[in-house]
């Protein structure tokens, strides 16, 4: 029918061959609202995308192209699950061609072009777009990110952080901001689709580790947006680990709680502060989460605990990396970008077992 | 809206606390005609399902009650998720009440009643309805599905083999049929959600075993199923494996071509056959199938290998052991016996990775 | 050779149907110095031991006896690898028979025995033995293990912690004790040999949670010996995790190091207190400890790490809680108190992949 | 002291940074007869061992060195575990200076140098070498090793389905020797430590699938072996299958007996072919062998099965693929070419759970 076909958004990806790409092409597939229009890999220029990705067979009849045919000037919207650099450098045309831009990489999280550099070890390109780019944490940032013409997605783990952290920052003073712990587990896939021995199934497997310890990408973008929920400088400490599974986000977040605020009701307060969001789940209050309970939805679930009746609180929280922490967020910034109701498309429920 | 809803199909699930009913209801609640009525549980009566299955939390808001209160015969069919035997104890209330019924256990699998009780040791308690129900394998059996009242669910490793051998059966004699093997391969959560030993992580994790060598259940059904397609008696060996992931399932066949049809064009026959099914993919000529490229799905997918375009023709079958091979099925059923379009509420795309 | 099997100590075990039951079997069939005499189990009276671990076969001739045909006088010494309780309901007899008895369970692990009867639930019968006990965690406790009858074998997450910790504490003032925090992952093994649905392969593997977040039994445990080696009241807060993994113990370890403490070099202080440690590794500078570097085998490996060169100093401790964490430091206790060198039969080196 | 280590065999590993290379290290290090002497790799030249590989801290002290740098020919045997090709360039070498040689590569495998040459897509450079080696499956071919300067040691795949149905070929004809199936199944640590997306965590785990259908290398290996012993030409069908843990094998072959033996008693057979072998158990009627009983360990089971006692004999064969099925058999043939004990350092109980 051309009328709605011609309602639907068109859709560009750039490089979708890694598991945000697979991920944004699973649930675009299946989004009402949008049409999948281009898909580029220079290195698999022509091979059919369900031949890499079987399970989009009967799904997803597009082939991957060259950048140079792609012509993503035509599309809505791009998205970027690409390394760090390939959004900036293509933003400008894009944007003049009156394409929106959703970087499921760096580019545009950090709006402190040296804090980007030092960190990413490259020049950022278009500091102007990142000036008027918005932070695509949706829960934090809904008034910019429909407004924006570019939206930076967050990473995986600062979404976690964030969303356990926000409803206790920025009112009265209720938690010691200045030294929070953030013990962070991820399944592989946050590592990506690139042939690694470290992520190899005999090494990753059966096994337990931590890394990053020393520093980690995360870090400086989970402090830029705690500083400025908390308007403070925030001292955190971020430790990353590996789990052997595939998909799945688990943060383990210890705050204490300060004086004055020891008869807050805290889970009353998460639950407030989160009644009206679709992809937030405060769970009741003693329960535990379990990362399965979010695998392959873009829900994110958060539970509070506090040993004791004492003056730690704990807020554990999860989400699937690829999804709430990846494409899934992606997808709900498009809704918000194109005036569409914020679950289109995302409402699949999760798998278990 | 009343009209919709009143057009709704009313569902009632027997015994939904296994892994075949958390898949009911995963894709229940996405469909869109049919409507959750009631879920028993004998045990957990008045507790939430989304308590024991947290990926249903704000998908599914009923809780479980017992039997004796669940109105079934209010319900427009009843799924039966339940160990052998008690389907056949509610047909016959249920049938009198004009309630169509879909067993998941195995009293309506064997038409022979005297190899049901061999093989579930338990009498059948009512012969005529099972005379009258039909084998639930839907690419087999379409016809008298739709006339059916009650349908047996056909076991997950029939499911594969059949689907696997039955181009090859009962026109032109294309295989020695006297002398076919199926080496089959499951994950564990074909063995259900019971507290068991043999199944704990610490027994099944980074470990493969065969077991039900000397005779496994599923052997009569799939032998009385390729007698009836061979329209003679089939000779099968058939042993199935365990495998360390949680769903999928992988048949390897081996048949023997016979010197008749050795330039049969297979590939050929097997796209012919299943052309117009929705959920059988045949693959492209020397594809080799993966479980994860069907997993949270309810497509099969088949590969043929011939080694050496000798006499050996080798069927790769894969399904989610869960949904083509139980609750997914199950639902095809449904759709079937009710008069929807087979894909109604079934077209969720793999989970990958 | 009668001499030389004269000399070997004469060795039982009450409860071997369990992991750490085998692990005993399995390190004790290669142990030089000892003899199986006997083991039990009331449930598996008469089975071969091999036929239930089929690792063993070949390696352990012994069959499971029923407790009261099982002889444990005449042993030089006895595990207890059961649940809690039934090591001090048995000891008082051993005892008079001048056996010595190391228990696996947590009847001699607190010596405050409200605390023992409050966390576990049952009154503790024999109070004066428990009085005359030794903590078995070899690295703090030589010299006592070395004269005592009664070995309380440390539980898992407690060797980790308090080996990470013991370096820190007793000494000048180092770090904040009133504010350590552990986040404590485990490998799925820990749950035991039971069949539970929790542990089921097809709930415990692709997923990751916290558990026994308000109260774990090893919490007293670890701050009762945290309290004596800081002589003073330490503040603990302790969350454990479960990994989707066989075998290992993974504990992150939070510490903030003391204004006055800042200067000192960790590293070196670490590398120092288990120079003569023959299972305890302390780690180069920077690096990052893995559970499959010490899997199956009975080395703790310790890994510092201070970002930033701030005021946290994180202590990153692997194990293998079915060794180091269970049955190797059970044997380990064996050596001592029977005067072997502490590494007889101890030497495995860890499986890798 | 000095006359103990100077009876000690002085070894050499060429290639060690692959998993067969590991298993050398770790079985080696605890080998009372071998003295590690040098360790090969170009890439990583002057990296500690025990850096790559952290189960080996405190056990192998070695460092990798550059083979220009290796003195490779003053040890008295060399292994490699290398590519395939590498072992035939430098084996005249270091056969000229009088040191032994075990291939855990291809080189000496095949006979036939232009089936060798067909699969392995490389010249061979020494048929007169290979002419003279020994294929190193202990058990058939136990004196030519005794003998031998050179051992090509067996494949993984191979030595499972050689030594699964050597007991039924060469005597009275038992089965038909035209119709053999081998479905086998392997851990994917057999893939090796190289960095590939296949073999990447997310890619392998939570997957089966079979490989290689077309055509495997291991194919005419184990052809070439099977019409030595039957001494005709068999026919041979082998799918070989990806199983998501890190090591074991699992083969489950299909014979077919032939109407003169139906009467032979199998389990006797093997029984009394592998009575005298240290590393082959024949387990008890009726048993279903499991990857775990041999995890880790040089131990190889086999169980026979006659489903309905009809004319299909199934034997089910496990073995660990980096153990028996590469370095505990190279080390199990140095031992037979160095006179000693064949079990020699090889009596380690497998790892369960």
């Amino acid at each position: 029918m051309t009328n709605s076909s011609s309602k639907r958004i068109k859709v560009g990806i750039v490089g979708g061959t890694g598991y945000t790409g697979v991920e944004l092409l699973r649930m675009l597939a299946q989004h009402p609202n949008a049409q999948l229009t281009s898909i580029t890999s220079r290195k698999e220029d022509g091979m059919l995308v369900a031949e890499m990705f079987p399970n989009l067979r009967g799904h997803v009849d597009l082939a991957f192209s060259s950048p140079d045919r792609a012509n993503l000037t035509d599309c809505d919207v791009v998205f970027f699950a690409t390394p760090h650099g390939v959004a900036m450098a293509q933003a400008p045309e894009l944007l003049a061609a009156n394409v929106r831009i959703i970087d499921l990489a760096a580019d545009f999280r950090l709006q402190d072009v040296s804090v980007f550099e030092q960190w990413y070890k490259i020049p950022h390109t278009c500091p102007d777009v990142l000036a008027s780019s918005a932070y695509g944490l949706v829960e934090l940032n809904r008034r910019a990110i429909e407004q924006a013409r570019v939206v930076g997605n967050p990473g995986c783990y600062p979404t976690t952080v964030l969303l356990g952290l926000a409803p206790l920052l920025g009112g009265a003073p209720l938690i010691d901001t200045t030294d929070i712990i953030a013990d962070a587990k991820s399944g592989v896939s946050g590592a990506g689709r690139k042939a690694e021995v470290s992520t190899l199934f005999s090494e990753a497997s059966d096994n337990f580790k931590a890394y990053g310890v020393a520093g980690h990408r995360h870090h400086p973008e989970i402090k830029a947006q705690l500083d400025q929920l908390a308007g403070s400088d925030v001292g955190l400490t971020f430790v990353p680990h590996l789990v052997p599974m595939i998909r799945g986000m688990f943060s383990t977040i210890y705050t204490r709680i300060l004086p004055e605020a020891r008869d807050v009701d805290f889970q009353a307060l998460f639950e407030a502060r989160y009644a009206n969001e679709p992809f937030v789940d405060v769970m009741p209050a003693g329960s535990l989460p379990e990362t399965r309970s979010v695998r392959a939805s873009n829900t994110l679930r958060i539970a509070l605990q506090r040993p004791g009746n004492g003056d730690r609180l704990i807020i554990l929280v999860v989400q699937d990396n690829l999804v709430k922490g990846a494409a899934g967020q992606a997808i709900q910034n498009m809704n918000l970008m194109f005036g569409l109701p914020e679950t289109t498309g995302l409402n699949q429920v999760a798998i278990l077992p």
